[in-house]
């Protein structure tokens, strides 16, 4: 919460949910980044938060860009972007969409199997390519599944094929799953990409990026770890597995740049007790799941949520969305503790919901319109 | 699958995947509808599918209509709907929502707590009111949480709040979760409420109403039971618990009314396999959990799923989606059977999939635009 945000709420006319994103959060999370990581380029992960003036502000301030589609890379190059400064990091892309980004000067594509490494070499032919490959993702709030990325083992096999397609195999990338408190989470991934490193080296192949991913949280209720921490294990964990041979790098924060620079303002809509035995009480929210909390699904992010009755007492509670469905449930499993004397009408202030928030809200679930934002 | 939805798709220009929606097909299943529950009066639920020309073709044929919010209420009164024909069904509403649709002539509310009973009561003067009672769900497929409804004890006692606050007490709903395929499941809950009418009458409140709900299913994967059966054991169960003062009736189908009538096509963008030691494939579509399919969440909903190829051999799928989301996969637990021969590009078919689609579709995730639908 910034007093930017809290003085854009006093004064706002409009109702409804809302997103209030402060670009000076956004501007201190680059330099923070810069900071930690000083030899790393930073490639903002476009799908936490594509919004223009986001976008147009990490342009100015010398950011690269990773897009997952061709309407991110269109959003991007909109925003002042050169094309040269985009990493199509998607390893699901249609050939067309291929196509069209290197049309527009997108030269840099990420792969993780030969149908992939065919149909860039057919569309953008010459381009580099980095090839992703499979991380466990331990110790992250939200793990990463077999759904991208090769076994490391099968890399220089599929990055052979992309040299010999006339493509420069140019590097290797993984994620460590998002939300990743444990520092020495690169350590292992980078000792897989060191080997590829020299398998591809010994076929004549010389590689010359990591893409280090991203996976930096953004402070929720838990605390994590400050980001120094993670520069200082990821130098490390280099100087390992690369000697005096460090490969150029480049990360991909999205929630690490914009997470904690955005609030969402909701309100109370009903207050209810299911059951006079129990204690626990349901309180419904304007905005739930379908609307831009989609990540509470499992739990697994609790949000911190502030009330103007903070100082009461509190008891637990469920919090749930404002459809009728009943999968918009944000917090059950584990109540949340929330003001006794918390009353139909108030407004609660959900933080760090820059990223992932806005976007993945539904067109108009239940006949309720998306989320609205405002970035000032 | 329709003619007309393949001579449509046959015949279409446009990229991308879209949902087609036959309005053939929503006809026949409101007249199967009024068929099977000859003396129950069909209130749509617009959150299904919220399309205009769905709206209007309905209100054509007679159908009155459940709503979930202010926005819902807009559109079907845009369609041409008398707002006595309108049944404000969500039990979460904001005060002034609910004083905006009273002010549109919106004069049935549902309530399921005291709560809700006031701000009713202050916003629709006047105004019918049901009350929802709680209804454990088991048979369905999507069993509904605690989230709605009162337990049926406390129905007296909230309905005898509304009348006493110059409500009209008018009856009772329920909803025996989505997908139901128990056709005896509305059982119990009518004996829940034929007891709530019995004390409502000992406090010289007369309920006239019983509200069904939705939940009949749509054909999936799964065989479901015909319309016809349940019908009979609804009447079956009306008779036991209500003798000979069977009470008015009305039923909210939504994915009864227009879940078959409508199909996705999609394309193949990578086919890949993770591991040489599996033979599972890694199937990845241009649609996914983000655009439409999110009632694949914890899989319980199978589409049939077709191609040009299915008589060839089949071999087992995890199906995903487009986007750099690793929850986006559809069918991963229970792998998914497709031809071997499927190959990049190919066209497929997700039937069945008219209902809780283009609506729970993300605005613009990873840059991919909401699902188109068309409506013929």
């Amino acid at each position: 919460m910034t007093d930017r945000i809290r003085e854009f709420l006093k004064n706002r006319k409009d109702e409804g949910p809302c997103l209030v994103l402060d670009l000076d959060v956004v501007r201190d999370n680059y330099h923070a980044f810069a900071k930690a990581l000083p030899d790393t380029r930073v490639f903002y992960a476009v799908k936490a938060n594509p919004q223009p003036e986001i976008l147009a502000l990490l342009v100015k301030l010398g950011s690269s860009f990773d897009v997952a589609s061709i309407g991110e890379t269109h959003a991007v190059l909109a925003a002042g972007c050169a094309p040269d400064r985009i990493s199509f990091g998607n390893t699901v892309k249609k050939e067309s969409d291929i196509a069209a980004a290197f049309k527009l000067g997108v030269g840099m594509f990420a792969i993780d199997c030969e149908a992939e490494v065919e149909k860039v070499a057919r569309a953008a032919p010459g381009s580099r390519v980095i090839c992703r490959i499979h991380c466990d993702g331990t110790g992250s709030e939200w793990p990463l599944s077999r759904k991208f990325g090769c076994e490391p083992e099968f890399a220089t096999d599929i990055l052979e094929l992309a040299h010999k397609s006339g493509l420069i195999a140019h590097g290797i990338s993984f994620h460590v799953g998002s939300q990743q408190h444990n520092v020495e989470a690169w350590d292992r991934a980078l000792a897989s990409a060191a080997a590829v490193f020299r398998t591809c080296g010994e076929r004549g192949i010389f590689l010359a990026m990591v893409n280090l991913g991203g996976g930096f949280p953004a402070r929720y209720l838990r605390k994590t770890p400050k980001l120094e921490s993670y520069g200082k294990a990821i130098f490390r964990s280099l100087r390992r597995h690369f000697g005096n041979r460090i490969p150029e790098t480049i990360i991909e924060p999205g929630r690490g740049l914009v997470g904690n620079a955005g609030v969402i303002e909701a309100e109370v809509v009903l207050i209810a007790k299911r059951s006079p035995e129990e204690d626990l009480r349901w309180v419904y929210l304007d905005i739930g799941k379908f609307h831009g909390l989609a990540e509470t699904i499992g739990e697994s992010i609790r949000y911190p949520i502030r009330t103007g009755k903070d100082n009461a007492e509190k008891v637990p509670c469920i919090i749930a969305g404002p459809t009728c469905d009943s999968v918009d449930v944000l917090y059950e499993k584990t109540p949340y503790p929330l003001p006794v004397s918390l009353a139909i009408g108030d407004k609660v202030l959900i933080e760090a919901t820059g990223a992932y928030t806005s976007t993945y809200s539904s067109v108009g679930f239940n006949g309720f319109p998306p989320l609205r934002s405002y970035i000032i």
